[in-house]
């Protein structure tokens, strides 16, 4: 069940650049390593998942997580989505991030600072209800370490209309601007303020239940501080 | 020139959900009101873009905003991207802000906040001169009120090699989920803690260029706190 380990990631694995994951635009920002890849997937929740089918292209926003070298999805058996994606439709996965908005000396020389990931391929179903069941629970882990032991875990019916899927991380491409404004030369003598205006995910104070009684677990204790 | 208009949302806009713009999943979290979508595209500095050409479907991250009823892109005229755009390809638009991790009594009710919109559509070229110029002014806006007097404004050159696109707003939809975990009657008596941890985009402090010797505008002044 090699989908339910959790691997250190694995820098040493080689994406596969292929003809569409080949970055042409700003190429100097793109990044081919699996450690690059992975911490963009990690640092996000949710994943864009482009596909098509008889009534077009669609994007729709999906909670994601990553064990070792896949990403995983899940959703209601009952989905359309996820019915469709069974059938090896070819989806395009992309994750950004955005890190600041860089003010240059010119109009056409702003940029944003971001992370993004993008990965081509086909989802493939988890189909054995123990690999299933780890990978929620990896899932869960990445919410809150320690947290699926605390809950009422899920039942066989709640497992049974849930359909886990996972797509390899290897068709992939990443792009990565960091850093101050690149200006040119021309316009070095310029009077306007230049910088970067700075954007970070917060996590704010956490919000009890009225109804919660429980003392407050260490993760909930430092999530504003993480 | 409707497209260089900033103009109030138009709450009473009525959007036309389609028969791919109506929300089946947990439709009571779907919204079709332009004040929400709106509220949503202005958040945002980045959409997730999809699309379908002959090597595959794809999901593009690319810089966004808002004039009145419509979202605006902008590219060089030498991307593919863009010059597949001007044929009238079909799109579908994704924006998605994550408000929060949702922690309930068991595995299955937990749940993240977010607001998310879609847009259905195809992308049409802003032609005039005039019109282009006046929509990446209102991009520069976006980016900080009063900033576009204070740079090298774009030139001939630069503007002519630059492609703007728009596409309506109209064929759209929203989801948000808000508020605490949602149990089930079963669960009630769950000794774990319960609540919301909550996510939010943060600004964080400004970093100048090393070169900048220009007082800080008013604007960088009030990023942090904003």
């Amino acid at each position: 069940m090699t989908e339910t380990t959790h691997i250190a990631p694995a820098s040493d694995v080689p994406m596969a650049p292929s003809d569409r994951t080949r970055v042409r635009r700003v190429a100097e920002n793109a990044r081919y390593d699996a450690a690059t890849l992975y911490a963009i997937v990690d640092a996000a929740y949710v994943c864009h998942l482009a596909f098509a089918d008889e009534k077009g292209t669609h994007c729709i926003p999906m909670a994601c997580w990553r064990e070792g070298e896949h990403l995983y999805i899940h959703a209601s058996n009952g989905s359309r989505l996820m019915k469709h994606l069974c059938k090896g439709t070819q989806v395009c996965i992309t994750i950004t991030h955005i890190d600041g908005l860089v003010l240059a000396r010119s109009a056409f020389n702003h940029s944003m600072n971001y992370r993004s990931a993008m990965v081509y391929g086909q989802f493939e179903r988890v189909e054995s209800d123990a690999a299933k069941r780890a990978s929620l629970e990896a899932f869960m882990d990445k919410l809150a370490v320690g947290r699926q032991a605390e809950i009422r875990a899920g039942n066989d019916k709640e497992y049974a209309a849930t359909t886990v899927l996972r797509i390899a991380l290897t068709e992939a491409a990443c792009k990565v601007r960091e850093g101050g404004a690149v200006d040119d030369a021309d316009d070095m003598g310029s009077t306007a303020w230049v910088g970067v205006l700075p954007i970070a995910s917060q996590r704010l104070a956490p919000q009890p239940d009225p109804l919660c009684t429980a003392p407050t677990p260490q993760y909930v204790q430092d999530w504003a501080g993480a």
